[in-house]
């Protein structure tokens, strides 16, 4: 059970690939961001929001696992899942095959909100955040 | 104690940085590879030499820890260590501000040794890699 | 007048901005290479057949203009034309925002077709591009 | 002859390969970006200079030739030089293997500075950068 979630399609482009013809691994980073970025959206909460209302929201620790390897043009589902937004924002992410959908990628990241004046770590959400995840669970 | 260990250092580029202006959390994937490749030269049993005895060693897993922010032009120490090579390899890494020693970031990974062909995980260090760690603890 | 066009959208990620939060030049080279990769799968004669035939394509000029900035999210179509395909591959290429029409970066770079084996350059280009475009202009 | 010249050494990282084990072209943009702001701050007058005085400089034009390929642990030395000032900043660059002096690659790039406040182009230079010149011509 999460409190939200986001499925997105991408298509391994070349210029993601290693000399070994696959994606190198650092670059599943940017897939897991772009995943979180549409979860956020979808919230309603993403990074315009948070700088409105004063906030940066780092990304305080990472877990990969890779599992299986992907290659050019390969097409991939993204998923990012919410496990808990406080104190802390736990996202968690699976990157299957389409096709197959054999299980490619895990990840779980944990951010932190931080005041962008006081530098304070906030142990309670942003009151926005609360608010999409409240109108989300409603529709 | 490790078994081997290398440290690096680096200097942050503008193309490492995000809007916040620090260095986006998706590129210390990169400054850690710098790091481990520099201990697996150290080594003796790098990328080459992995390719000409038939293997590949995928990272099957990366955990990472942001602890602090760096910037344009900051200077970091990048400490790759040797934890265990056997059955798999793990690394772990600091990275530490040069000037004020500073802990920025902290990292492991966890490769395991493939046979290219057979595509089967190995669970004996190759020997090339033993032979390196040898002359190294020796020397 | 253009032997083939193809064009796609994109949509502005958070990793490929810089401090000025708008996209850093260097990753409109990953746009141009995402545009052209579709023309050449249009074409039917793209990396995967380039290496069945034994022939590797390098880009050995590239030519930008900035004309304005993107910024998070916005959305891009980035257009592809093959201008040349002998004695070598002059594709152009053109980024406008998608709402406003806008255009934002054009492009153009040249690609010589080189024999795997033997390295040196060939001026005809492969047959295997040459029949997909003569079906491509029959459609 | 240039007003001002500075050159870097880089090693080429993992990372940076493609499947054809060769630096991926899109990745040279990085590479001249390091010379360039080594250039800048050899005359004094850098990014944070930039940002203090109020002045963008975003790169409206560059052009690339990819003469040969550069593989990994490869020590490229990239030169850059300062080609004009006014009314636009202009450098060249040229990256050689370090051991055989083997031109691997040319670039220039064109910079326009804009008062970050108006987003008006400015043609006189910032004072900054032409006394930092000055400084530099007589010692």
């Amino acid at each position: 059970m999460s409190y939200a979630e986001e499925e997105i399609e991408i298509e391994v482009p070349f210029f993601d690939l290693d000399p070994m013809n696959v994606v190198w691994h650092g670059n599943y980073v940017k897939y897991t961001e772009i995943a979180r970025c549409k979860l956020l959206e979808k919230i309603g909460y993403s990074y315009p929001e948070m700088v409105r209302d004063g906030y940066v929201y780092p990304i305080a620790k990472m877990d990969m696992k890779f599992i299986k390897s992907a290659t050019l043009s390969q097409k991939l589902l993204i998923k990012a899942s919410l496990e808990e937004y406080e104190p802390s924002l736990k996202i968690k992410y699976e990157i299957k095959d389409i096709q197959s959908k054999d299980v490619i990628f895990k990840a779980s990241t944990m951010q932190i909100c931080v005041d962008a004046v006081s530098r304070k770590s906030l142990y309670d959400a942003p009151q926005g955040l609360k608010e999409g995840l409240k109108c989300l669970s409603i529709s």
